[in-house]
């Protein structure tokens, strides 16, 4: 088995979900992912840390791009309207995985400690975002405050696109989003 | 020593938040904590499952208090307003606790497991807020982003009040949070 295994991480990342959602997180080892995934363990330990890592993988550029997309925004954007901007390029890498989407919240809602990872990473998110509008010179608290309740429109959206078996596309229910948090707060 | 000391519960809590912050959370063991306390191991398990429980104890009664006072809101009070005076409830308890709130969070920022179990309980607050909301016959996607951006009101101010040296009130503090989300959200 050769060193570089084309598509090797995305066939991790399958037979791990699979294996996730058929037996639960827990029962789950490594040798069983790189069995169905036909793979090594060696080939598994390059591309991921550990087995929870495989669910959380590329986090950090989701990230990036959104601090990217505030940093980068016209001058006249309006802070918030900064933030969801910056959420809709993440949200653009989503539409394609519904379906990987929808199988990686069922493993993580069963499981806390993979909840709270979950958490810890919309968190740094909406830090992050803080941290790139006050760059742009956005006070306190409206810095907080836009990337908060950013992240918030992004996640109640988020769980309506994966629970719904409708045709709405992540982008509008992100808008959809958006326009009752602004309802609600002008209420 | 009797099985009832009274106020043990209390001088636990303040003794391990000393500990934690002088040697940090990881380092201090519950010999410890009961050392300085000047009582036994066994009083501390009976107030306690862990050490780590002795930073999140009372949270339960915490929630309760907002659902009770979102269900128990008149009928005319809007989403946001019902979460929010809830809120408002439960910062009444803080308020007094200032400087233990303000070792509570250098603790609990100081340690990635607590920083996660701490997000899992204030995600759990808006998740009971949001039921509580359709409860009252509020409609999603309102009754999530309602409870959401409550939750972010309270999460920047209480930043602020254990952050900032000034004499502003917790409650005076979500009050300017939430003219700021308004003014944010009208942007």
């Amino acid at each position: 088995m050769g060193r570089w295994e084309p598509g090797a991480r995305e066939r991790l990342q399958r037979a791990a979900l699979e294996l996730y959602v058929e037996r639960g997180f827990e029962q789950t080892t490594v040798a069983e992912i790189t069995n169905r995934a036909g793979l090594t363990e060696r080939t598994f330990f390059r591309h991921f840390a550990d087995k929870r890592e495989v669910l959380f993988y590329g986090q950090a550029e989701l990230l990036e791009t959104g601090v990217y997309a505030i940093a980068g925004a016209s001058e006249t954007t309006a802070p918030l309207a900064a933030v969801v901007e910056a959420l809709q390029l993440i949200a653009a890498r989503f539409e394609e995985r519904r379906e990987s989407a929808r199988q990686r919240q069922t493993v993580i809602a069963a499981n806390p400690g993979l909840q709270e990872r979950e958490l810890l990473k919309l968190a740094s998110l909406a830090s992050a975002m803080a941290d790139a509008l006050r760059g742009r010179g956005v006070a306190e608290p409206t810095a907080s405050l836009a990337a908060e309740a950013g992240v918030a429109v992004f996640k109640v959206a988020f769980e309506h696109w994966i629970g719904e078996p409708g045709e709405r596309t992540l982008s509008d229910l992100i808008r959809d989003s958006l326009d009752h948090l602004r309802a609600a707060t002008a209420g």
